[in-house]
């Protein structure tokens, strides 16, 4: 039985979070002076693991295991996001490099820009499975503050090198182990979520159409009132979505904007933000059927059009239920009872990676669901527990 | 029977439009040099009526009638919104030179500022009844342009003038001519309105507190989503609000800003600008008791607290009984069957103006309901229908 040094785990975690600091945080934007600083220091770590280190030009830092396989991938990114936690991401590296600590033959990765600091986002992984092209590098900038990508791959040393590609065959699979960023674990008293998929996010655009006219010249009766048809829509939606929903969808209404917003102008026309997320395609497309059936109802009551737009329409990331079965195991073994099966709300390196091999996830509470946020945290005794499932899991999976 | 002169009537609101002319419109804003060379042109014509014309410290312009009482005030606005309609305000000032020229004894008013270009609004009519302190003067600037009030009062030779006052006693009534500003008549084919009273605006702003979240991570059941409990209670209203109005109420959402308004994002808070208008306090306080018992429900039913905050509570104008009749015999004797009784939706210089004597207005049709706009008009004959019934009662006023 792989056993994990606990106390060296926390205690690497423990000196990553000093680079960046900041308050009970980090702040290392992706190809910062921190952020680079990380990286080196990680490749330190993989060297001291027996691992052969290196950085890629789009700045994936890989640790090869040099001996035999069957080999498993572990990793995620270190990077974090502006005045964000010390956990995201690094959390999922570190925990790679306790494994190869424990001495399984994991090849260790920390995929670049995750967090998505330049345009495009998930960089690393996406180049790593050949999703990446030249030409979008050239027009990827910065979202903080516009610096085009190649400047900033020069700045931090990275010009000219050759991006790395996963090798065909060498791994069984990839593990990513992840704070939950939520706080249905934290509710429920639990320690584990084995992730049983990525869920895809459909966003929509609907906007109606209506006439702008005064709010006391025009009776009720004559108005084509854009915000109230909006609002009829996205009650009929409230109403609606609780039937045709699956178990763990969600759906969000981020921005409701009536034009031209004035208090005494019948709104002209509203725009409304909508997106859907769920690990099933069966059920996205339930519920997409539910959407149109309701604008279409919408378009037949209403005197104000309403047009759907479809903004974007992502496949789900299903986790590989063998690497799955291995994770529960692991959780029943060390935490009897106090584990569920979930999925990631949020999206994960290990969403591209799946494309290429079997993909799982392993998730610890987040204290208070925070995340994204300096305060971000979770204790101790659930990242040592966490990184000891994964360990066992992994031993599991690569004697399967 | 007192007969007004419809061509040179028509022919006095043409030459008007030629004063700061913008495509089939004009732009007059208050004190700019095309308003001020209205009023000068204006003061022309109440010379021309054996009127005595003066301008006073605000903009007013006045035309005395300089021959014995009972007197009547006639009168409107000059200045129009930016790049709007020829007849709005300029029809009601120019109505009361066709009475005059007519041999009615009227004083005829032009009021400064009704549009409100500069903060306060109604600048005019509120100074001549006493309700405008030298401190708001001092305060109040452009909303065009931030530029000062009294700035712009020197700049139009207005600096130092004394501000009138209505002469107490003089004035029987105040009669004012208007647009509808809205589709009734034109929708029924009626050619005049008799309005009943001028709306009171009840103005509201509801805030709702949530809390902001990731919109992946965080169930349906576990979130504080402040923009669907503002969809709820402004579904709640439109069910509810139609039982309990009166028949001219309306009532309108004229905003919804939900914070941070990301797609991805739980809305933390959501701002919504409600209102209501009606002529009767009654109503006004039935929809009131409404939407305070709905936010209350609101409140027991939601995780997201809503507050409730009123930002303007008006009186409405009620237009006086016997002028009302003068002009509902007037109009069916010009227009059988082709009227109506109806509420002002808009605010108008008479809502002030009633504070101290007896007023009422006549309507007459604007073509689609256009209003603050260039392509505001009403058909020539409806102006001269419009102003002679006007005249028709006036003269039946001062006789009763």
């Amino acid at each position: 039985m792989v056993q994990i040094n606990a106390e060296r785990f926390l205690a690497d975690l423990h000196e990553l979070r000093k680079i960046g600091a900041y308050k009970t945080g980090v702040h290392r934007p992706t190809f910062s002076p921190q952020d680079m600083e990380s990286r080196h220091w990680l490749m330190e770590r993989l060297r001291e693991c027996g691992l052969e280190a290196s950085i890629d030009g789009i700045g994936n830092v890989y640790g090869r295991h040099k001996g035999p396989g069957p080999h498993l991938l572990v990793g995620s990114h270190i990077e974090s996001q502006n005045y964000a936690g010390w956990l995201d991401g690094a959390l999922g590296v570190m925990a790679g490099v306790a494994l190869a600590r424990a001495g399984l033959p994991v090849d260790v990765a920390a995929f670049a820009d995750e967090e998505g600091h330049f345009e495009g986002g998930f960089l690393g992984s996406r180049s790593m499975i050949g999703d990446l092209t030249e030409a979008e590098i050239d027009r990827s900038r910065s979202r903080n503050d516009g610096t085009p990508l190649r400047d900033a791959l020069a700045a931090a040393g990275l010009a000219g090198k050759p991006r790395m590609q996963l090798e065909p065959g060498r791994h069984k699979g990839f593990y990513e182990m992840h704070i939950e960023q939520g706080t249905q674990l934290e509710g429920q008293g639990l320690r584990v979520g084995v992730v049983t998929g990525i869920v895809a996010i459909w966003q929509w655009r609907i906007q109606f159409q209506g006439q702008q006219d005064h709010a006391g010249g025009t009776t009720m009766a004559e108005r084509k009132d854009a915000g109230l048809s909006a609002v009829r829509l996205l009650a009929a939606i409230d109403q609606e979505f609780p039937r045709i929903c699956g178990p763990r969808s969600t759906w969000t209404t981020g921005r409701i904007s009536l034009d031209p917003g004035a208090p005494s102008i019948i709104p002209g026309s509203a725009d409304v933000l909508f997106q859907f997320r769920d690990v099933s395609v069966p059920v996205l497309e339930r519920m997409e059927a539910g959407l149109r059936a309701l604008v279409q109802e919408s378009n037949r009551r209403e005197k104000c059009p309403a047009t759907l737009t479809q903004m974007s329409r992502a496949t789900p990331a299903i986790c590989d239920p063998a690497m799955m079965a291995t994770l529960d195991q692991a959780a029943e073994a060390h935490a009897p009872g106090l584990w569920q099966q979930m999925p990631s709300g949020a999206g994960h390196d290990a969403q591209y990676i799946a494309r290429l091999m079997p993909a799982s996830m392993i998730f610890v509470p987040s204290i208070g669901g925070i995340s994204h946020h300096w305060a971000e945290d979770t204790k101790d005794e659930d990242l040592a527990l966490g990184c000891q499932v994964l360990a066992s899991a992994a031993e599991k999976f690569l004697a399967g």
